[in-house]
């Protein structure tokens, strides 16, 4: 099963990317590498806010980072036309709206790096560095970028 | 009209890049990209230092993310011999030195983000990550790093 | 003397890579890019936690960013076979579990920077970024990512 089909059996419906407010791009390519910026988990009426775990539970940021990283997947298939072209997923950042003494950061991020993997499968799984932020963009829980492989 | 000249006309004295102290160097080159290092908004007597938004308000946080940047396009220059030798801004990097419930990350990083466009025009628009840090080295308000792609 | 030899000479052994526990891996290659995931501070029974300067003291943070690298060296030699097989250190990110109004960021990565200098020569000076966290994985004081050049 391809990305783009996977993206479909698992009912999810990719948005279109939003354009970023200032100087700055959704994404650029350099070679057949696709730096992808920061996304945040706001989507329609959808969006996650606050620190975790004292305003945003654990379970809460979880679903944060998946919808973060939906708009990242929107971003891909803006720039290449289809999931489909995705050689490798290379690295993620994944940045938690985090109290100080939270431990529980990788779990956080599971919820964007168990995506990836679901819909890349091997291709999928990346390097990863998680790290709690004092604050973060509009007050979202989480905000996750990523570079990307394109396939030649 | 190049970056050179750009930097002419903007008024903008590229100083020179400044040493790191320890193990590090200011930028790697592999391949046609160059990473560089964090930069601070420190520059002479000019320096912009404390937590966003109470010890350094969101305006004064814009022009250290500028100054930061300044200092990085100085290192750019230093490698490459000359700005006009940048192919692409590829990504960038923000850290904020921000409060907990601070949200306005964006506009800081735009006081990098809105010169890199004015010096480099297309090629300067990058993709990019803003981030609220609990702190950051010498006190500093705003550090970026940033990864180039270099004229082959 | 080779990176290998260096290791020995320093009285390292390093580590089996540790499995991260998730659906992300130690390290993904693109190119002759090798992208290392955040590493911490943690093997066998030492591992270092808490917030710097309070719970964990400058000198004792440069030690946890040298374990860190540590774990890092021994993905590094599991994926490439040796640390000989590098080229050079392209960048490394640096992450302090940090309080506010903490400025010593530079001095704790100065604990990893200066051991891939010991350990790689001119190959180990790299670009680098120091930034403080509001907390880390599992409490730890501090985490290390990195990318690498191979020798082709």
């Amino acid at each position: 099963m391809t990305p783009e089909q996977k993206i479909i059996e698992l009912g999810i419906e990719l948005p279109e990317a939003a354009n970023p407010i200032g100087s700055y791009v959704n994404a650029v390519r350099t070679g057949n590498l696709l730096h992808i910026s920061g996304g945040l988990p706001i989507l329609g009426d959808e969006k996650y806010l606050g620190q975790v775990p004292h305003e945003c539970d654990v379970e809460t940021a979880q679903k944060a980072a998946r919808l973060a990283l939906i708009t990242r997947l929107a971003v891909i298939k803006a720039e290449l036309g289809s999931l489909d072209q995705v050689a490798r997923i290379v690295s993620v950042s994944g940045f938690v709206n985090a109290a100080a003494g939270f431990t529980d950061h990788p779990a956080v991020l599971n919820g964007a790096s168990d995506l990836l993997v679901e819909v890349f499968g091997e291709a999928g799984k990346h390097s990863r560095a998680a790290v709690g932020c004092s604050s973060l963009p509009l007050g979202v829980s989480v905000e996750v970028s990523l570079v990307v492989e394109i396939k030649s």
